[in-house]
C-alpha cells in the first residue's frame, strides 16, 4: 500500500508532543509536557444550561446543515468583541472554523504551492508546521528574541521571496514571548514594504497577566492580512470552534478550501457557544482563568527559581499557557526527559519546534494545566534533574 | 492578492449547488434542489436527553481537547453497528472524521500527487469532485449505468494507470443508481486484478426502502480498501460526525492528515452522539425514516409518470434521498431549470456532476425534504415546464 501514498507523507509525521504525551499517562507523573486549558475552568454548567436553551428553542434546525461561513449571531458576537478591544471586524469578514487548526490547512491550502517560501517563527508553533507541510513549502525560519523577531533576520527572509509571515505575536507556543510594540510596527513595515502575507495566530491574546494589552500587527499592516483566533482557551476546546478575519477576495477563497474540507463547522456547537456569549459575561469568565493561570505562571517562575540550577535560562511569559526554557549549549533536554520521566516528572524537550533541527538545549512548559502545589514538587523535581546534567 | 494564490486555486471552484440555493430561498420556491435530509425528522429531544446527560455524567472531559482518532465508545458503537449487518470492523481500524466530507479532504491528501488518476463515476459526487480538485489529480470517469459502472469503461480506466477508484454504490449521489450483486463482485475483482484503491462511500446505504440489501464493495476487496459512512443522513448532519474504515498502515496516515488538518472531531458532538446511540434504538429510527422517505420517493415517481412528458427518462431509485433524469438530446437542463424558477420550482441540473462538461441534458430531484403535497404541485408544475420545451 505505501507505495500508493502521496509524495508528501514523506516529509509530514505524527506530532512528536502526542508520542510524549502517551509516555506521561503515568498518573504519578507530573506532566509540564501537554498544552491542555486547565478544565476545572470550563464553564460546564453554563454550556449545560446554554445547550439546553438551543434544543428548546431552535431544534432541529440546530442539527441541520448550515452554512459554510458560520453562524452570522456567532460572528457579529465575535466582531462586536474585537470592537470592545478597539478593532473594527466586519461580521462578514469573519469566517468560523472548526478549531484554529482549520485554519492553518485553508490557508496553506488557499496559498501554498509547493516550493514557496514560508516565515516561521524560531521555535514555532508545531501545529503550524504539520498543517503547512502538507503543501510542501520551503520553511525559512527567523529567531525568536526576548521581545519578538530578529528584525535583521527577517528582512533578509523577506528580501529571499517570501511569501507569507505566520506569527503567535502574544505569549507564543511554544516560547511565551510576546512582541514589543516597536516590533509589531516594524514587522508590519516590512511586511507592507516587501507585500508579504502576514498571517496572525492569537489564540492566547485575550489571557495576559502581566504588561499591558498591545495592538495586533494586523491592525497595524496596511496590506490586508489575516487574524486568527479560537474560542479554546477562552471557553473551552471540544466544541472546536476558532474563527479567521480576512478581507472579502481572500475569504471567497478560504469559504471554497472551508468546504471542500469539512462543508461546514458543527451547527450544534456553534449554537451552543452562541447562545453561550449571548447569555454570560466571557469577560469575567476569562477574569478567572487570568487570575489562575497567572497565579499557576507566578508559582512556576518562583520555583523555578528556587530549584533550577545556574545556566538555566527561562523566559518569563506576560500571559497564556507557557514557560520556555534555555539549557547551556550542548546539554541535550532529550537526554534531560528520558532521567526526568523516572523522577515523575515531564515537559516538552524543544527541538520538534526547531524545523532547521536545532534547538536541542530547549525546553517548554505549560503552566496552565498544574494547580501550585504540583508545580512546587514538579519544578522541584526538575531542578534535581538538571543539576544533576549541569554538575 | 491573487498572485499570492497557489496555483491549485484557479482551478476550484465554489460548489454550483450552492450558488443554485441562493436562487431557490424564495418560499414561493418549491425545491428539489438541496440535498438535505428531513429536519421534522431529526431526534430533537433525545438529542436534547443526550446533551443533558454528558454533562451531568461527564462534564468537563467533554469540553477538553481529546485524541485525533475519535471517541473509542463511538467507534465501538460504529463497529457493533457494522457487525449487525455482517462485517467485522475492528474500533481500532475507524476514524471518527468532521462529517464525511473530512475523509474525502484527508484521503486525498494521504493518496493524491498532482496528475495521480482518480476514477470517479460519471455522474459523480460533487462533494468528491471539490475536496479531491485541490490536489489537482486527472479525474478519469466511468459511466453509470441503471445497475452500476459500465465494466468495459472500467477496465479501461484501471488499464489507464488509476490510483484510485471513489464510488457511491448505495442509491448514488446524484444518480439514486445502487450497484447490482454481479457489478459489485466485478468491480472488487477489477480492483484487485489492476491493484486500485478502492474507496466506497456509504451514507445512504440504511436508507433502502425497496429490494434487498447487497454487500458493500470494500468487502468483496481482497486488497484493502476504504469504507466511509456518516451520521448525517441517519441522525442528523449538525454534529458533523463521519467515520471511515481503514487498514493499520493507512490508517495510521489517515491519522496524521487529520491531526494537521483540525486535530480532532468536536468532543462536545462525540459525546452527544455516543450518548444518544447508547441510550435510543437508532434502528427504529432509521425505520421511520425509511418509510417517510420511501413514500415521498414513491409519490415523486407517481407524480412523474402523471406529469412529466413522454422523452424523459428517470432511474427510479431503491432508496437514498435522490432521483434522477435525462431529457432527451439537446434539451438543456440549465434553459430548463430559469423557466422552472418562473414557475416557482427548482432542481439542480445535471452538468456539475460531470468533471467532462457533459449531462447538459440530465437534473437530480431530491426527494427527502418535500412532503407529498409539495411533491405533487411541484412535480406538476415542472411537468408543465417540461413539456414547453420537449413540443
Amino acid at each position: 500500500m505505501s507505495d500508493k501514498f502521496a509524495r508528501r507523507m514523506g516529509t509530514v509525521h505524527r506530532s512528536f508532543i502526542r508520542e510524549i504525551l502517551k509516555v506521561t499517562a503515568d498518573p504519578e507523573i507530573i506532566s509540564f509536557a501537554g498544552g491542555l486549558p486547565n478544565p476545572e475552568l470550563f464553564p460546564v454548567h453554563a454550556m449545560d444550561t446554554a445547550s439546553r436553551e438551543v434544543f428548546a428553542a431552535v431544534g432541529a434546525s440546530a442539527l441541520q446543515y448550515s452554512t459554510t461561513e458560520g453562524d452570522l449571531g456567532l460572528r457579529t458576537i465575535i466582531a462586536s468583541r474585537y470592537e470592545q478591544r478597539g478593532l473594527q471586524v466586519d461580521p462578514d469578514s469573519i469566517l468560523v472554523t472548526t478549531g484554529s487548526q482549520q485554519i492553518l490547512d485553508i490557508v496553506a491550502k488557499v496559498f501554498l504551492d509547493r516550493g514557496d517560501k514560508v516565515v516561521i517563527e524560531r521555535p514555532g508553533y508545531l501545529g503550524a508546521i504539520q498543517a503547512f507541510s502538507f503543501f510542501e513549502p520551503e520553511f525559512l525560519t527567523v529567531t525568536l528574541e526576548s521581545d519578538g523577531p530578529n528584525l535583521v533576520e527577517l528582512e533578509k527572509r523577506f528580501e529571499q521571496g517570501a511569501k507569507c509571515f505566520y506569527a503567535v505575536p502574544n505569549f507564543q507556543n511554544p516560547s511565551g514571548v510576546t512582541y514589543s510594540l516597536e516590533k509589531r510596527q516594524a514587522v508590519a513595515e516590512l511586511a507592507d514594504k516587501y507585500g508579504v502575507l502576514f498571517i496572525e495566530d492569537d489564540p492566547y491574546g485575550e489571557l495576559r497577566f502581566l504588561g499591558e494589552d498591545l495592538p495586533s500587527i494586523y491592525s497595524l499592516c496596511h496590506e490586508p492580512g489575516l487574524l486568527c483566533g479560537s474560542f479554546s482557551k477562552i471557553a473551552a476546546p471540544g466544541f472546536r470552534i476558532g474563527w479567521v478575519v480576512a478581507e472579502k477576495e481572500v475569504y471567497d477563497k478560504l469559504v471554497i478550501a472551508k468546504q471542500a474540507s469539512d462543508l461546514h463547522t458543527s451547527t450544534v456547537a456553534q449554537a451552543i457557544m452562541r447562545r453561550y456569549l449571548e447569555t454570560n459575561d466571557i469577560g469575567s469568565h476569562v477574569g478567572l482563568i487570568k487570575e489562575r493561570y497567572g497565579r499557576q505562571r507566578q508559582c512556576m517562575v518562583e520555583m523555578i527559581h528556587q530549584y533550577f540550577p545556574v545556566g538555566v535560562s527561562i523566559i518569563e511569559p506576560e500571559g497564556g499557557m507557557f514557560l520556555w526554557g534555555t539549557l547551556p549549549e550542548g546539554v541535550s533536554s532529550m537526554d534531560v526527559f528520558d532521567t526526568a520521566i523516572k523522577k515523575k516528572v515531564a515537559f516538552v524537550p524543544g527541538r520538534p519546534f526547531y524545523v532547521d533541527g536545532s534547538g536541542e538545549n530547549t525546553l517548554r512548559l505549560n503552566f496552565s494545566n498544574s494547580d501550585e502545589q504540583k508545580i512546587e514538587v514538579g519544578i522541584k523535581r526538575l531542578g534535581e534533574c538538571l543539576k544533576e546534567f549541569l554538575q
